[in-house]
């Protein structure tokens, strides 16, 4: 049994929560949050206790932390929890700043500390499969890959403005996508994008439809486009094109009733958000980490990886600027 | 919380151990079986005590049994329980004699104990929406059903001679969703059948291929069709034709990858069996009857459901064996 | 080139006149029918003469009739035909009186001349591709076959009274259908149907809704269901069930656009009657015929097809009355 | 009754030779080829007659040219059509030569002669049907758009080196496409590409693998894919976002076939090439062209989207060479 204690207390502490509460080898023992009420709530909701982070690190039956605060104190959690030796499951992304992200990827490496980043869309079953038919060399060489991303509807401005913008905050998942399914790293990167969905995201200096173009040294060429808006729900889909043929990752839908009638033949529209889709591919993540803990393997995902995908969220950055190929 | 003894200890005393032990309101507190060694690891993998039958009854803390021992227990269990006191979570059939099964039923009427039978199909999330789609009035007067329902392969034939036969052990499920989907009582029963897949079921007295066609008062009309086999995994399809279009459920998959390469575009198979389809309908169940003790509301599947189903099932040997149409 | 007489001038005489008016084989040369405006209008369409049937047989120029006048006068022309030795092909059914269309078979055994029924449906790309996948050991031995039948709306009672009724009219090609799939005779035959979508139809002795149930000697199952109603267009279905997997043939649409909305996921209906469905199926039995004309082969489709599907209707209509099954 | 001459005796010369003798308005009259046999082979198909192209130039019965000779002889044989004053159907491209193909667009522009440029995917019913779904306003404001388009295999690298290149011989339809669909014209243009499938494409100067990205001045988005090989067969799709939504459209097959087995669920391939897929847009752009003779109206499809078109696969190939984005 591992003992963990929860850093957060917003809506993915609950996802968490409710994971560690249905893993049979899992034990929540504390909540960590700035605010007693939310701390409170959670800590009841899941039988831990809330308590202050230093007795967190103090405490020698705390195997595992679990960090999904604010994206801004990611990278100090990480470094403290690093220096008590406490194994870490931190949600993306590691900082907003990649010189921080590198300062605390190197602590990671110098004190040998477990470190598992949350990209969850990896243990997604339908994502997984995907990657499992390619490795296994379903479409031989793989040449093109096609990552659609699209939320529901834009977060509140406030958020955008301090999320680090559209590449850093939504597309850097479909980046260690990407990373993870070319099987090599991109050399260039060109990234173009528009303000199409809500005026308001614009004047926060951002963008909120964009169009990114990778290509990696053996010239595999993968495509990502993002909306913060789809009238019909999450889309979250993936092409993987070989020399052998396609592989498709379709929407999943919360059943599969179909109608006909004069309006036309109308199934089920994709799940709403990724609390809907990615619940499984959350408890296959845990399940990923536990493992590695208990069995003192390596991270499925690594700290590394969150600090390649933040390069190439920067990289996407300095192209949408300059209307310049970036080359890595 | 509900205190829950479980009678029997095989395949499905092991999916509803799960589902006991997932849920935040019910405690399994007691395993009851003949055989010690099933007993016990059933109890000890959901932190239960082996016990007999008299210690549960005689019990007051026990709440609710969950009987899902072999067939020709269920009927003097339910009686047993009933005439106890404990709310009733019974596997179908109630029982394979119809005369038996009617007897329960009636001393369930006399003590007005609850008792929830086990059809969980109307609890599958496909199912139940597509329900909910025709209550709501989406196709209008409802005047064609068909029930597509097939198993990946045969059980052991030993099992067949003791199962009550196709009509009573397979179709019951398709028997029962049609009376749901109707909504009114069939009044006309023809059946026939084959023995396609395995000569030794002949041999054993029964069929493994069969169609049924049901008719209800008021003219609508009902086909169903089992197989004991499906090379494709388990066939669970149900269309409706109304008079504002149709409704289809389809089968469910294991992911949404697609592929497309020189043999075909190839998506996953449905899924294998019954404990992958219907895990999910195996949780809504157990909610449903936990909100029927608790609320002291009726149960959503009830032991007449469990009689006429059985009464429908006799109808189609009866019909089978004559030739005939039978007028209930 | 094939020099076509052609009896009728309604719906159908319009299809026939455009495949053959597009065939590079055929010339259309004479046009009868008993009103003048309608033989002047198709003869003029497509190019031909009106004349009297006197002329048609008379003249030695004339190498085919195509009979697709109304239905009580396919026996008699066939008959003629028959005499005149020109090859025939003839619109279903033969004819509504099972004697009559044993009599003119015999007929067209004794003079040997050419018969060609159009029971257009084997000739539908998806049906004709189902079937030789079924011949080529796809689902290895069949097992039970489903026949989804349904027309978008019901033709004009007046019609239906001189039709023959549902099983001679409609469910015919369904028969037809079955037989071919099936590769041996039915020998059993249990129908059932209902007047659900307009009781017009219930008056003038028909019902509107159908649910039939074969058997073969080996015990092949099948079911038909009809209804002369479908909200959401002409719904042609077929699915085979082998002991290798199965086959399905789905409907046709007019174009492959997708929309997703807030309303659904949402494709287009099946294409909305025969003529929008068949069209490639009878360019495609009208090469058939030519095929077997010019190389003096049997044809694909027989009179005696045309008098066994009449046999199963008529059984239809024995079982519907006397709720029995009827053993052929 | 339009009297045609047509430039060409390959295989598209086929594909217009077979939409033309089906067409009840359109007579092929003359075929002008430098090769006789192919010539006559065509002539003679089709029922026309071999002549030199002065011939056609001075005969005052020719209402209409259709050039389908090799694409360096398109900008002189519109040009002299022109002066001649037939109507002109013309293949793609107008000429390699931007400054070649500006020029025959001014005479055009001069002479007021009728010149409809055979992007026939203008035509196709699915992409028809989409972009009058998007006019209609189906997903209100479009933001982003994307197209995938794959050959089945490359063509001979003979063919490759006088083709002008992927951007100027394959993608330049899925640029017009681009430009129809966004409904404005692109203000940036990033290209990107790689020789993936065969070395040979690259020793021919060539790639083979190619991803581009539009952005028009108001914002919208395009992406456009291609690939020289697609083990599945032809690859034409669309997919459109909008404010409201997404509207998609998908591959055709040749029949509505599926087959579940223990091999997974499998439907057919798309239909192999463009000669299978765009059939009925051939008919149907034939059908647009004599609609403009006849009526006097401006063509569907003028030259000037020709010459627009190739501006942007030239831009393509400045913006892969210099791995900048370039602005028009």
């Amino acid at each position: 049994m591992l003992n963990f204690a929860m850093f957060g207390a917003g809506r993915i502490a609950n996802v968490h929560g409710q994971t560690l509460s249905e893993h049979p080898d899992a034990n929540l023992k504390y909540v960590v949050d700035p605010f007693p009420d939310a701390a409170m709530a959670v800590a009841k909701k899941f039988q831990a206790k809330v308590v202050d982070a230093d007795v967190v690190f103090a405490d020698s039956a705390i195997d595992a932390v679990l960090i999904c605060s604010p994206t801004d104190t990611h990278s100090g959690l990480i470094e403290k929890a690093a220096l008590a030796g406490k194994a870490i499951f931190c949600e993306k992304p590691v900082d907003l700043d990649i010189d921080r992200a590198r300062h605390v990827a190197d602590i990671i490496k110098e004190t040998g500390v477990l470190c598992f980043l949350g990209f969850n869309r990896r243990f997604d079953p339908t994502f997984n499969a995907l990657y499992q038919d390619k490795q296994a060399g379903r479409i031989g060489n793989l040449e093109q890959l096609v990552i659609t991303s699209r939320d529901p509807s834009p977060p509140p401005v406030s958020y955008i403005k301090v999320s680090g913008g559209l590449f850093r905050d939504m597309m850097i998942h479909d980046l260690d996508m990407a990373r993870w399914m070319l099987g090599e790293e991109p050399v260039e990167v060109h990234a173009t994008g528009s303000c199409l969905v809500d005026p308001a995201i614009a004047e926060a200096g951002d963008i909120d439809s964009a169009m990114v173009t990778l290509k990696t040294a053996s010239g595999k060429l993968c495509h990502i486009n993002n909306s913060r808006r789809a009238a019909y729900g999450y889309d979250q889909r993936i092409e993987l094109l070989g020399e052998k043929g396609m592989l498709q990752a379709a929407n999943h839908k919360e059943n599969e009733v179909r109608y006909l009638g004069s309006e036309g033949d109308i199934s089920e529209k994709p799940l709403h958000f990724f609390l809907e889709r990615y619940m499984p591919a959350y408890r296959r993540e845990l399940q990923s980490f536990v493992d590695s803990v208990t069995e003192g393997n390596k991270p499925d995902v690594s700290i590394d990886d969150g600090v390649k995908a933040l390069e190439l969220a920067d990289a996407c950055y300095q192209s949408l600027k300059s209307g310049q190929t970036v080359y890595l």
